[in-house]
């Protein structure tokens, strides 16, 4: 029998958003390898070996689900949300660039996900609905620099912008720095969506502006969602409605 | 009886990506409004009548559609993809903001899904696995000149970026104009992935460099994904895989 790697997305969190292609995925599986959290959500079965590894070690966890697809095992990787934005896909290419010849020719394929940018986006309405760029904010594998120079383009570009990773405990002053980079670049009323842990019991979404908006509205559960110009609110019984017009003057 | 209105997202095409929550709200629905073409994907069943409209008629359908859900229908809006990218929600919002008052009152919910820039991402590998951006290339609704801005300062922040409506019959010169600004603002060599028709029996990909590319390259089912300046290919048997790395150096 001959083995297979699926780097699978998982979802914001919620199981009505696992894709069925994931489900069938997991269900055929022989191993499952993924971030402690994210490899807890897959149920445990005969036949299933899971193996949960800590943050920060996906290459060694994408050459581990590799070296046993090549052994003949059938291998889910599983990231949250999409994996191939800001999570398992990039990591597992980059151990088969970097490893042994034959992993090429492993069969390996990508299973989207509804990634938390869109869950996000589709909670609040849809603020994502015209022009947008999506931007890890984390500088653990970027410099700085290229943060900021990409926060005041996408600015000047009018873009809406989507931050994932926008605070983390250690580096907690990114996202202070982001919030002033933004106010030097666009008005104070600009709309700010701050959506945490989107689809689970912890979900909890705040509309806020550039002005009124804190650093501590997010932390590293949290999209944080930038409006762009024509961005707007509806205002109405229960939660608002926030979302960007698919139309732009000249 | 109380009527709602679900944004739904369809997905790319095949029915393995369509999400567990947009199947359930479709089996409760009894009625179904979108383009011809997504309304084609819902299957027919008593109880459950279909109201195919064409394209260009968003702000009518979604009038439809919260009309009917007024009057205490269960309304299903498809579009294809997720329909917070360049589809039905913002139209749904901006019939909303424009309509009678108690619009804004009625249970109104997106639902997202695959959309086909990940769906496309994933059939190539990981380009999109870094910071990226997101441009609608049909200039219906918004000037040329602000594309134009866009794609130049998008180069600049070096964002690897995914367009969707890269050419249509009746505007086939925005394509053109795209490559040319490319051109001026990359290197020859950067990569291009054109995916036609993402998990139908039609998908086509095509790797190809900006030096290479043709506008004839793209039609309105193809979605394009032009690389960062760090996009990558790994060269193998069978498709070869185009990943954007998560590392960027000082």
């Amino acid at each position: 029998m001959s083995g297979w790697v699926k780097i699978a997305g998982l979802g914001p969190g919620d199981a009505a958003l696992v894709t069925p292609e994931v489900s069938d995925a997991l269900a055929e599986a022989t191993d499952v390898v993924g971030y402690i959290p994210y490899v807890a959500r897959v149920a445990e079965r005969a036949g299933l070996t899971l193996h949960a590894s800590d943050n920060r070690v996906e290459i060694d966890r994408s050459q581990h689900a590799l070296q046993m697809a090549a052994e003949g095992k059938r291998v889910v990787v599983v990231s949250s949300g999409d994996p191939g934005v800001f999570a398992m896909a990039s990591a597992v290419f980059e151990a088969v660039e970097n490893g042994p010849e034959n992993w090429r020719d492993l069969e390996i394929s990508v299973l989207p996900g509804i990634t938390a940018m869109l869950a996000a986006s589709a909670r609040a309405g849809a603020p994502l609905g015209h022009d947008f760029c999506t931007i890890n904010l984390s500088d653990n594998l970027k410099p700085w620099g290229l943060i900021e120079r990409r926060l005041r383009l996408a600015a000047q570009a009018d873009f809406a912008m989507a931050f994932y990773n926008p605070r983390s405990k250690s580096r907690p002053e990114g996202f202070v720095k982001t919030l002033e980079i933004l106010r030097e670049e666009c008005e104070p009323g600009r709309l700010i969506l701050f959506a945490r842990a989107v689809s689970t019991p912890d979900e909890v979404l705040n509309i806020s502006t550039l002005a009124e908006a804190t650093p501590e509205m997010a932390d590293m559960r949290t999209i944080v969602i930038v409006g762009s110009s024509r961005t707007r609110i509806i205002e109405r019984q229960g939660s608002p409605i926030l979302y960007t017009p698919r139309f732009t003057p000249e």
